[in-house]
């Protein structure tokens, strides 16, 4: 017997008969003696069809509007899960955001949680009912309807997890966990039974999108367990947990990667205080997001920068470039679009030694070139040619054991 | 300069352009120097949408989801409203009917508006604001959304008039306002500048359905002066009113028949006390109306009843007199669906001896024959073979000169 909070996303609950499974997986859940509390997000579709309905009343529809709008979509999920899971003799009751007293700031279409009230919530629980509480949004302090932004229902169902201290937040999404690498590129990619907030962290920011980094971020500073499982298959999915309980003493967890790196580099740049804001400043006034940066020192007087961006900004950060290499008196601007980021990621590269070389003959024994090499605490990246990803991905995944099970 | 709560049906915001259109009305009207406050309807076909899909979850959805189902309809208006009027400049704010506490009972599908809050709209009308409410849901004490049934917009609009002590309450619908009878049947039939609230009382239960008979009774009760009007051309509409404020001083004021009714009669009744009671409880019991209801004694012994009910209920109605008639040991059942009936409704009934036969006088001369007559106190009612109902109508509407107006 424990308190659970599980979360299903648009396309969980995306059909009738889509809702009719939810209800059917958690009347189980709640038969066997568990306290369930349910977030729901909105229908899939229906936020896109409000947004349109939004775009035609006004170009930029005001904040507070689109908020009172869009938290429809939650809320008509929220009452038909209930009378879905009455209809089978269990009883359930909704709330809105701001009706469970979900309290945010009054940043409309991106508020943060300031507190929530869980006292309705317990009574309902302890009176044997399932409460269905709907995703994404919440109430400011003047009653004004307000939404979480992207990935609000994980915030809130991890939220109401720290808030009713739950045992598990059980997130399910269209993927039965989270795997040491994409599947689709290396079919040996084994599912974890367990990763750390950490790894998830550059996981998810590397292009692994199954849970937002918000809600990860959130789940591991009020020490949130959280479980990815699927909403369409049975499964114990992947925990995400702290470092000290986690099953797995792997070296490393995972492999992740980014098809959409773009790289720029300018030579010959005179060697003075300034320079790296000098060229990079103008990037990031125009909005546009730096991933890697490398400075290399060319001789005695200039420096080559190197800096990659997504492609879709490669052609307007080569302009901003071009026009900063001329006022500095650089040498040369080159790009490349035909290039990745592979990255390994695992807390076990703290206490091990020897990972990023065993990384780098992997590449020099497959004769690829790696091009640049960044490196956090428990994540190593490199930038290679783009017809190496799958190599490199299968041959590290081999390499580091991962499609062996570490616990057995 | 004024104070107007302006009420817009489903039909009137049941696409994009409408609300648009919707917001350049309530526009031109704040601008004008009036504050106004809105009460919108869901989109039609909307509700509709919303009941389908409860019903694929449960045949009888719970109530309360139900509520929180159906309650986003007037949501999703609302919010487009209130981003059509930020477009044209004109600035807004929207409530939820929880939001702007409108506080009922906890009687969900039907609930009793209890009280309203009118500090947040006043505050917002000084502010310059147009306030645009939620029609048809509000708030019980402990927070869970009600909706109060049907005409329930209606029924907020009114309820919102009188709270706010407004100057008048504008009911926006598919017509322009109260005619003198159907225009389909007499094409001289006239819009009338006012009537009271009584003739509209008899005037809507008779067939007349242009505004929900709840709302028209709340209306009166708290002295609310409503205007029916057209929501798709400009136009006054007609003034729903108190008798001594009704500028029209004709003797009758419109013409309304029910083409529904269907007749049955029981003849050779046992004379006891009871019979009546024998004969239309059962009818009741099986939940038909029954509408008027006549009875003659036949001779010392034994007494006739003739009454009508609605077409649809003739067949049941018919067997459950059968079987009556036999355990009451009467002469003969007959039924009459060929049947229609015809209604004049006027206050200046009251003080004017000879309406009555002047209609009866009308018939005559037609030579219709009158089935069923019955009165009160504003109403003549008779019913009539269904053939003669165009006739009687055009010839009633001359009679009494209705195509003239009375002001003039």
């Amino acid at each position: 017997m424990g308190l659970f909070v599980y979360k299903f996303g648009g396309t969980s609950v995306g059909t009738v008969e889509r809702i009719q499974a939810v209800a059917e997986k958690v009347k189980a859940a709640h038969e066997s003696g568990d306290q369930i509390v349910v977030v729901v997000s909105a229908m899939s579709g229906e936020t896109n069809r409000l947004t349109d309905l939004a775009k035609e009343m006004q170009k930029t529809p005001v904040a507070r509007e689109m908020d009172v709008l869009l938290s429809t979509g939650e809320q008509v999920t929220m009452s038909l899960l209930c009378m879905a899971l009455t209809n089978l003799g269990c009883s359930a009751q909704s709330y809105t955001g701001g009706q469970v007293r979900i309290v945010t700031d009054s940043s409309h279409t991106k508020a943060r949680i300031k507190r929530i009230d869980d006292k309705k919530i317990h009574a309902d629980l302890s009176a044997g009912k399932v409460v269905v509480v709907a995703g994404f949004q919440g109430m400011d302090e003047e009653g004004s309807i307000t939404t979480l932004g992207r990935g609000g229902s994980d915030t809130t169902a991890v939220a109401l997890a720290a808030a009713l201290k739950a045992d598990e937040c059980h997130i399910y999404t269209d993927v039965d966990g989270v795997y040491t690498t994409d599947p689709r590129v290396e079919p040996n990619a084994r599912r974890l039974e367990s990763i750390t907030f950490e790894e998830m962290l550059e996981m998810a920011s590397l292009g692994s999108k199954i849970l937002q980094i918000r809600s990860v971020e959130f789940a591991g500073k009020y020490n949130v367990a959280l479980r990815v499982l699927s909403s369409f298959s049975e499964g114990r999915g992947t925990l995400i947990t702290y470092e000290e309980s986690a099953v797995e003493q792997a070296l490393i967890s995972g492999i992740a990667f980014n098809r959409d790196e773009a790289k720029l580099t300018i030579t010959g740049v005179p060697d003075i205080p300034g320079a790296a804001f000098k060229i990079l400043g103008p990037i990031a006034d125009a909005n546009i997001e730096i991933d890697m940066i490398i400075q290399n020192v060319a001789d005695d007087a200039t420096t080559d920068f190197t800096f990659t961006v997504h492609r879709n900004d490669l052609e307007s950060a080569k302009a901003i470039l071009t026009a900063t290499s001329e006022s500095l008196g650089a040498k040369s601007v080159t790009t490349d679009e035909k290039t990745v980021k592979v990255s390994i990621v695992g807390v076990g590269m703290r206490s091990h030694a020897g990972i990023a070389s065993k990384m780098f003959e992997v590449f020099a024994d497959e004769n690829i070139n790696i091009q640049m090499i960044s490196t956090s605490e428990i994540k190593i990246s490199v930038v290679i040619d783009e017809k190496y990803l799958e190599l490199a991905v299968r041959a590290l995944h081999a390499a580091f054991e991962l499609d062996k099970d570490p616990a057995t």
